[in-house]
């Protein structure tokens, strides 16, 4: 098993809440040092990719757009592909504004993302009679659950996703992680294989086994972020290997660096 | 296939919105003068028995408290059996107050029913925390959709039920349709085996698979109510028959009757 790129999810391995993780930073640059090409790979879908850019920032990291991958962009070009414009938008307000200025098409899709607050009856049965109607179902993401800022875990967009699919009877297009299309995608820009590649997250579900069952060559779970004890076990396939924190995925990550 | 005892569904079988379905009367009139107990199950969870009662009174229709069943006495009688209060109350408010008067208990239930407008992520979030910390899911219902006043499909409870499964990892104990106990206790106060019952509804779901799998000798499609073309082949077990309507299902059901 050799690494040659390297995806890092962003809430929960190199921050969480406000907060940066004690060593994640040094472990990056222990990385940028070893030349690994980093992309980072999140479905965080309440904030618009230059506000999550600053924010990194204002912690100490800095990166390139182009380093950085989110569900909204994939989303965006799906839509512009297919001739295709929301129907209804179960975004975050402060997404909305990535779906405005796309161009009239024939065909139409719902968008979820993670709506937080802004979910409500009205909006899930309006997307639910749209789907009844034809229109396809986009899903931004499809994490059960993500740690909030009390701390606590709460709700993210797939048990919405799940909700519309299973009243619709409709499949949803999922853009950000697991889909191997959006791994595939931030691993081209490297460019690296997606064999040769390592998912680091806190996400047991999305990150690790969804990472594997799209073709990585290795995932390897955190216990930083919304990691639970038992993780590891509820879902297949299972992780690499386990570590506690970014810093020892960058060790491990090393300990398997492609030798030249 | 001998019939003896009948399971009527309500809303889409007997009366749409505030109508009533054209020849549904007179068939229930039939059944009852050729000696057939009927008994009617509904999952509609917006309204209290009473109010139901009293809304099919002032349609014609009277029927007995003790000839109607509903998940929310099924879900009382659960939780009081079962030494449970609840921790989350996700019901239409109209039908609140039946869970305010139980005993205290030391175990813990989210309730969800057919919530409506009142569905809102504060509470599904507040429910999911509940569920992590050990609380029962008891759903009144898990039906995908219903007819609205407006003539439309709306949202049923079941997508809100299985978003809290998806997002917890916990089944939900079914109180309402198709729950193989729901069905029983409303035949054992004829009483009839459930393999001499049928069950006639609009729901190929919950009404039709629903109680064939739950071993009741037969269930009958209408074509009223929510039903939509090619309902009959998107649930297995099929229905037993198809019918226009309750009048064509009572035609059905005398020709099927028990001889003595």
């Amino acid at each position: 098993m050799t690494i040659e790129g390297v995806l890092l999810d962003l809430s929960g391995v190199v921050y969480d809440g406000e907060q940066v993780i004690s060593g994640s930073l040094s472990a990056i640059s222990k990385l940028r040092a070893a030349n690994f090409e980093i992309r980072f790979v999140t479905n965080t879908t309440r904030t618009p990719k230059k506000a999550i850019c600053t924010k990194l920032a204002m912690m100490g990291l800095t990166l390139e757009e182009r380093e950085l991958f989110t569900p909204v962009e994939a989303a965006r070009a799906w839509l512009i592909d297919n001739n295709c414009v929301p129907s209804e938008l179960l975004v975050h307000s402060a997404l909305s504004s990535a779906f405005t200025d796309l161009p009239d098409g024939d065909a139409r899709a719902v968008v979820v993302g993670d709506a937080g607050d802004e979910f409500n009856y009205a909006g899930m049965n309006r997307a639910f009679r749209a789907l009844l109607e034809g229109s396809e179902l986009l899903a931004l993401a499809k994490n059960r659950m993500f740690k909030d800022k009390d701390g606590r875990l709460s709700l993210d967009a797939g048990p919405f996703v799940q909700a519309l699919e299973f009243a619709s009877g409709k499949s949803a297009l999922l853009l950000g992680k697991p889909s191997q299309d959006f791994f595939a995608s931030a691993l081209a820009s490297i460019p690296c294989p997606l064999q040769r590649a390592v998912m680091v997250g806190d996400d047991a579900d999305a990150d690790v086994a969804g990472a594997r069952t799209a073709g990585l060559g290795c995932a390897l779970l955190v216990r930083t972020g919304k990691y639970r004890a038992g993780d590891e076990r509820r879902f297949t396939p299972s992780p690499t290997a386990m570590v506690a924190d970014l810093s020892e995925a960058a060790d491990w990550i090393l300990a398997h660096r492609l030798q030249n």
